[in-house]
């Protein structure tokens, strides 16, 4: 794991060693207490996490409550936190500025929301064609991103920490088959980030409509095709009703990354105790997250099946012509700013290595297994 | 997460309301502490973990370092775990047998070791043509799938976390080129657990030896082929000097979890805040060893190739009638065994929806993205 920057707690505490035996019974067979017992001084603290998402949401707003739950746990309830849904004390996608201005300690969202203050921040969620979610997690753990992305946030007084990843997400809902470059062109989608500016480049006319006016903008024809997250998270908003293909993949978002941001003046004036707690909540809703849907997309998927919805892959002339531009958008971003460049770079380099290596073993496992693709 | 049995240690330790402001600059902006610092007083531990690994395997025993430290850095250095290589303490196989006897308090190992004492205890760690690292995650978190294993290891007076994963491994190293079933037979291969017995029902003479005992055996033509981890292990252990085609996937390891094991009699003595470290620490680790292992693996993978090793897929000959007699065996194993039955349900039902639904959105963009397969 990345190492973290911490204070030293015990300059800030008393710790005194009490006698032997004031807890009975703590230990197990061949455990080895020195000195006995530690008395220690921990702080109580309630702190305010804003998520950019709605309570609805619940594998992803529940990743922030995860996270509340194994910091409470670990701190045995001195160290609490309550996750608000978006729009309880800011708006949803208000949550960086809001623990950059210290509004809140603490922040559960999507980075790639904040392309406009700096498009390199997408690199901490997902990047179109980029990584999927155990190489993001690759990059993010142990091959230079984590430390490439605090960089950045150093900048909005914020310390990030992945927490929660949807795996792959699906392309979308469409009301006709679009099968060629042709058939894109002109076509409405709802889509934001920086797969809308990918599909724009393509002719597509992207819009940006929030989660729950998405389902009547579908159903009037105000768009023809929307994407939202994967089965489990599609299914509630109800697009089968009014969509029947369902396409995939979502090639903008391979394995987006959810992060907690930590207001930077509350993390310096915690224990380096709260610190790791924070760290290890964090990883722990990191894999949490995952699993979840892991575990709910399956079902979904074959409830949307059974009632009638038709699974369509992106053709090969969509995707490749996507990817292109893609790759054109993060080159010209690369040579327009320095700071983008170097974590392109990282990243990039990152991404072909390991585009090789889960080419064979993983690959071959899962065409033969899973089939389909 | 699963839910853990806990104690309650406001039972055991007296927590004591101190005046406020004996902790000064914790919290940060609106930070709301109520009623001031807590004093608390907390056991020093020095536990022990047996390795079921070497130091050399240092992203395999490296797991059960991250798990020491992040335990360590969760309770501020008062409850210390020192990790110990196979055959220190115990012999790398005697990881279960120590814990439950509870010579020491924590192990790491693969729990597929010990099937002998019972064989469902592989669903732990990894089936031939099972779940690969994110479905293994999905049905041990949120599939019922840990709740399971737990009752197995009930038996054992050991309680069992996820702590690590390798991804899918390699198939290992093989002499001369094998495309048929024809060839097949007759092999000398090293290899054990499931896949051996696997594959010796396809006529494979197969061989459990010693990871450091396989170069030379595999060098004097005493086997024909080996299997060991994937690209960064195998390469320490030199296979690319003395045969060239490196086959792959490794079906009978498609996602092999690496457990934490407990002694059951140390777990209940523990209080409620250091049962949660465990839980977390171990979480932290298990997300940790698969990113790490996916950061080294495309480099090693670059290094054998540009050394002159050729990448081989399984023809979907051996693939087919390897997949048939896994689940030959499986299913054998679930009409002689009612445990083992209850559990092989719950696994096989995620496994076919998983497999459905990794078909769509992950495979298509790994098809198209990573290529190979």
């Amino acid at each position: 794991m990345a190492k973290l920057r911490r204070r030293d707690f015990l300059g800030k505490a008393a710790i005194v060693t009490a006698g032997a035996g004031a807890v009975a019974a703590c230990g197990g067979p061949a455990s080895a207490p020195e000195g006995g017992p530690a008395v220690v001084t921990k702080p109580r603290l309630n702190w305010r996490l804003a998520s950019s998402f709605p309570r609805g949401l619940d594998t992803i707003f529940g990743g922030a409550e995860v996270f509340a739950e194994r910091v409470e746990s670990l701190s045995e309830g001195r160290f609490r936190i309550r996750a608000y849904p978006a729009g309880e004390l800011v708006p949803g996608l208000g949550v960086l500025d809001a623990v950059q201005q210290g509004t809140v300690e603490l922040g559960h969202t999507a980075s790639y929301y904040y392309t406009g203050k700096n498009p390199a921040v997408a690199f901490d969620t997902a990047m179109p064609f980029g990584l999927n979610t155990r190489q993001q997690n690759a990059w993010l753990y142990h091959g230079g991103g984590l430390e490439l992305m605090r960089e950045v946030f150093a900048d909005f007084n914020i310390v990030n920490f992945p927490a929660g990843n949807t795996g792959g997400q699906m392309g979308g809902w469409f009301r006709r088959e679009v099968s060629t470059l042709d058939e894109l062109r002109g076509l409405k989608m709802r889509i934001p980030g920086l797969g809308a500016e990918v599909l724009s480049r393509l002719g597509v006319t992207v819009q940006t409509i929030p989660g729950g006016e998405i389902y009547p903008a579908l159903e009037r024809g105000v768009v023809d095709a929307a994407e939202w997250v994967g089965p489990y998270d599609d299914e509630k908003l109800g697009f089968q009703r009014v969509a029947k293909n369902y396409y995939y993949p979502g090639w903008w978002e391979p394995g987006p990354t959810l992060s907690v941001y930590v207001n930077r003046t509350a993390w310096d004036g915690l224990p380096a105790e709260y610190q790791s707690i924070v760290q290890s909540a964090a990883a722990e809703a990191n894999v949490d997250m995952i699993s979840r849907y892991d575990a709910v997309n399956p079902g979904a998927l074959k409830r949307l099946v059974d009632g009638g919805v038709t699974l369509r892959p992106f053709s090969d002339e969509i995707m490749t012509a996507s990817r292109d531009a893609a790759f054109e958008l993060m080159n010209e971003n690369a040579a327009a700013d320095a700071g983008y460049r170097k974590i392109f770079e990282s990243w990039d380099e990152v991404r072909r290595s390991s585009f090789r290596w889960f080419s064979t073993a993983e690959q071959a496992y899962a065409r033969f297994s899973f089939g389909g693709g």
